[in-house]
């Protein structure tokens, strides 16, 4: 018997969506996949149910029954503040009104290198910074994780925030080597933070073991996630094909990257 | 010649707006007062100009020929996600596009012990421990925090937060006595923050020197804030007319007060 | 009307006990006082009680109808581990036993200089530094300090464990110029440590406002605690009459001065 | 030639004590026995003495000739304050000073995850935290830990206070899947701290490489303690032959389990 | 009878050895004063003598009989590497190695804010940051430091290390508002530094009360200062002669000022 | 193609300087070689270059058309303070402004354990802990340190300080059990130090992966250096023909070992 009965995947469509629903077959007995666009043949411990996080009543259809969430949906990416809002602000806060009036345990979702993009890659980071977004979007992850704080803190629902990295197929630039987290890891690390005994709020960084670490996973070691993967065996062909970038350019000197580097989404 | 040509403060016609506007006189030489109500009678150096902070429009005009902004606008206590997101979220991000826009130079407001009224009184807080919300109301002010620091971090449009505890003519209750903020002293916080030579983005808590110290300012030492004011004057008539809290009610025993301890707002 | 009903002094009829007795005059309705010694003649709002702290039957007797406690007694400086093992461990774990089963709320008591006596006077010191007791008497006040922490994280029974300097009419000798805490000062310490709306298990330093500084309060800025006093007045006489330590010299080198570096007590 | 002539086994008698003394056989030349009960037929390199350790006298005699100290005597789990002071606290501090008087060089012992039981399971301790001891016997622990520090600091008498959490067999229950101390690891522990350089007081936490970590031994690195084993074969079965605790029950979020969560011993 | 017998105040001859000169009168009962140029009348407790610290057998003559030394020698400002290494490493050095030798017990130095001028002025510095110096002068006073602190680790030789911000008659600019040290104070924060009971090797700031506050001298109050002045008097009129700089301008954003906006000073 | 056109490194006849380059093949498509012997026979992409640092108009050409640096050169242990000034002072500073007018990228060097010598052993030390060298040598280095750092911030030159513990064919003595750095894993250090994405001035400990942990690189995780060798099949061999030392003994309790516990060099 698994731990959970049911189990909530958001953004089951998307790509990180559709490789953790393949990987995260044992946490719980059945699994509810919703998605903006089709999710494909159910398995035979999988259901489906199309929502719209920014109708509450919907949501609260999502998360009935449900025992846990592993929320990817949302934008995912930069995009117009007005958007953003409407997914990943109202949308994010329908979803924990959602799982706390139906009783869900525990929330585990991804929060994101933006949320603390704009940190120099030579600061080794660990889960209690300060936060720095590096867009809209990040500053959107910063939101969420305020609320997965207050929703532990006030009604004792438990979250865990994955500062997910460069969750790829594999590195596809040089900073990727920096940054790389396989599906393989991404899935241990929300496995490991549903399976976790105890975690109230917890933010721990998704990222593989690379060569190059930037983060310190040491204050979440409770979770108990080891990732696995490495970027070293892509390198060669990378460093082959890609120009080796200035170091005053934020691409390679910040966290956040590209993100941090980029003029301003909406001029 | 005062430091900044015009000066914009919102929420002028809120009470801390009125107290703020007739101290804070020499940051600028005009001073240009936005809010929801009328704001009385002008003075001379003063300017009136009405605004929705949800109209993008409408911001941009009340932050043209803006220098420095004191921004105390928005909903100031716990409401629905719904009345909150639209003010001191979408309201808060289109004044900051607007600053960033018309090339305001600093931005000071009101942030909240509600970023971090979960914490217990007995931790005394200093500027960059990880938020810890109590409302609705308490995530919005760290969402607003986010977004100053990204602003500052990605367009060098600098922001002074100031966590404001209990800003009122007089301590109304025994919590008061250890959170209690006098006019003088808020005001002289933002003038502080307004007049620091260099202050990127920092955080800085809003409380007077009273005798029970629940802040540690040390880490922006640098704005140059120091209070004068008390609430021991009226220490003996408040305990003499309140009975003595239990040190397990969360009004006595997080620095949130009653925002940590009262119900859910929108059940 | 006083915070507490009925305020127990222990130790009553010794130096420190007899200058807080005249002091905290306005915590309590009714100060009940114990002691070795006769503790003279009582006042309106004063009675009195003999106790062995050794005797768990006595001690019942001593903490029932107590609301709060200034605990002085026991051996106050070093001596055969046998005599400090019965009077500040075994009559500790007593007083606490007996006002966790009466209900007490809230234990103020003299730890020491002696339980962190070992660092250098180079080093200020912090209210969270790993102990380091110089002497037989100062592991019994790291033993009761874990003990005041025990009781409050499983009982919920507060205490303030304040640690003493060097308490003293005046400053007796050159090191006092550095650790002395005048009577009004220790007074005030333990007032409030009394009177702070929560205090959890509070670890403060008792010394006065010397101009040499060893000691950092800020994270007990919580109980309101402000010496005012100074051993600058006493300087000159001082300095005058005895002669320079060196700096090898355990003496002035270590916080515990004498009892760092006296030989074993019981050879 | 082993580093020492004679190493000294207390509580050799009991169950750790039998699992050490088969592992320890390289630090020293002779190992001396003590305990309770009868330690079984002795191997050529030992030999045995029984001992109260609450009598001094007897302890010297236990103590003589010895060059380290394994302890592992006294009680070993929660009882009554009496019961515990005489064997934790006044025979601890008997065997202090026999290993003085007679130079002994270093003591290595079973200090307990009760000196810091009461911290949540959220939280990943280092060895510097403040003590939260969660039982009379985990006072007595911190207490230990305390007359550790003092005779290092005072007499130059090494100790390692080794924090053990849960060394069985097999981890019995769902807590220890997080706790486990295998009795190869908890002597590999003890080896490291005895063949160390240098140890001068050193706290260490005995824990195995679970998956679930809730300690960090990052500042104890300098005593080489790499733990080899893991609870992970043993999961499967104890999570299908245990119900899931609530994670609001002490026994799961806290280190100390079962001493947390428990009523008061001797009521 | 003064605590020492002789001092010696080297850079007797410059502006600040002029004015500490006047005001050190009461801790030695002879003041020896060596300098480039002539220190002019000497008082009756005054000595002087001409060193050129480069010359290792002038620099033994200069520290023979000498207790405790205030050295202001050397060069004082930005200057060709050649320049400073003479003056400042060789000459450093030969003074350290001459008090060395004749047993001279404290040096208490001008080290500069140059040593840490790199930092950006809205992070308040406490005296353990690393080091990032912003000139060929700062990096010598960083080299200072390493010295002092390895004669007090290895030789017994006590040290204090005061980082001086700006001394002068008066502020002379905008960022002197931040960083003035008042003659008085700079003399005080001298005294207490010899006057302190022990001192190892302490680093500490010399600045006045100022309101905008750059340091924190929390871990360095075993020495005792307190500074009396401010730079506020001065405020108005500085403010009305002087632009406001641009917060990009590394004059007013680093600790360092000048030094770390100027350009190479040897091209 | 590798990273950098041209690799310098000093030092090369010294013995570090001959495994290095045997070992550094591959970051660069030039290496130059320079050294105060001959350094032997060029393989194809090796050319060799005489020069006393001390010259710098030597420097100038040693420094033209390189890309980064392997600084090995100069005096390599202690000496007289005029030599070590020469060497590690003046030279230090003439490589570092060629490198600078000469648009060199990266400079990797040899930092010391001596920066940070007189540490305690049961310390473990991270890399931004003040600095304590133990010798003139150390304090060569810490001048290093800052010089590099200075030009990180002010020019814009890239360094990685390593702090090389006991960098021998073997491990010598029951010293290097702890300290022992093998030729490979030193190689490894300098090659992830000049290849890492981004460095600013980055300070790190060169120690092989021993049992014994004296330092701690979580700080540095961003080079990615990963020893992979140990001292532990050296030991059994060293302690059979080596005494025990005691623990007073500089040269086992301090990281800088002899160089701590020596006398001073010149008297």
């Amino acid at each position: 018997m698994a731990k959970f009965k049911r189990l909530l995947i958001t953004g089951a469509s998307g790509m990180l969506g559709g490789e953790l629903r393949k990987r995260l077959t044992d946490v719980a007995d059945v699994v509810r996949l919703s998605g903006r666009r089709d999710v494909g043949a159910l398995q035979a411990h999988e259901e489906q149910m199309t929502c719209d996080l920014a109708d509450m009543d919907a949501v609260m259809e999502l998360t009935r029954d449900v025992d846990a969430v592993v929320h990817l949906g949302g934008v995912s990416s930069e995009n117009t503040f007005e958007s953003i809002m409407q997914s990943n602000i109202l949308g994010f806060y329908n979803l924990y009104e959602g799982c706390r009036k139906n009783g869900v345990k525990r929330v585990t979702w991804a929060s994101s290198v933006h949320a603390i993009g704009f940190y120099p890659t030579t600061q080794v980071l660990d889960t209690d910074v300060p936060l720095r977004p590096d867009s809209n979007y990040g500053v959107s992850k910063a939101f969420g994780e305020a609320l997965a704080q207050y929703y532990w803190d006030k009604y004792a629902l438990e979250s865990v925030s994955v500062r997910i990295y460069s969750s790829f197929p594999k590195p596809a630039d040089r900073r990727h080597l920096n940054t790389y987290l396989s599906f393989d890891d991404c899935a241990e690390c929300f496995r490991r933070s549903l399976l976790a005994p105890v975690v109230g709020h917890t933010v721990i960084y998704g990222v593989s073991d690379n060569t190059v670490k930037l983060v310190d996973n040491r204050k979440s070691a409770h979770i108990g996630f080891r990732p696995k993967d490495s970027s070293e065996p892509f390198r060669a062909e990378l460093e082959a094909s890609t120009p080796e970038p200035s170091i005053d350019d934020k691409f390679i000197s910040t966290h956040g990257g590209g993100f941090a580097s980029a003029g301003h989404f909406e001029d």
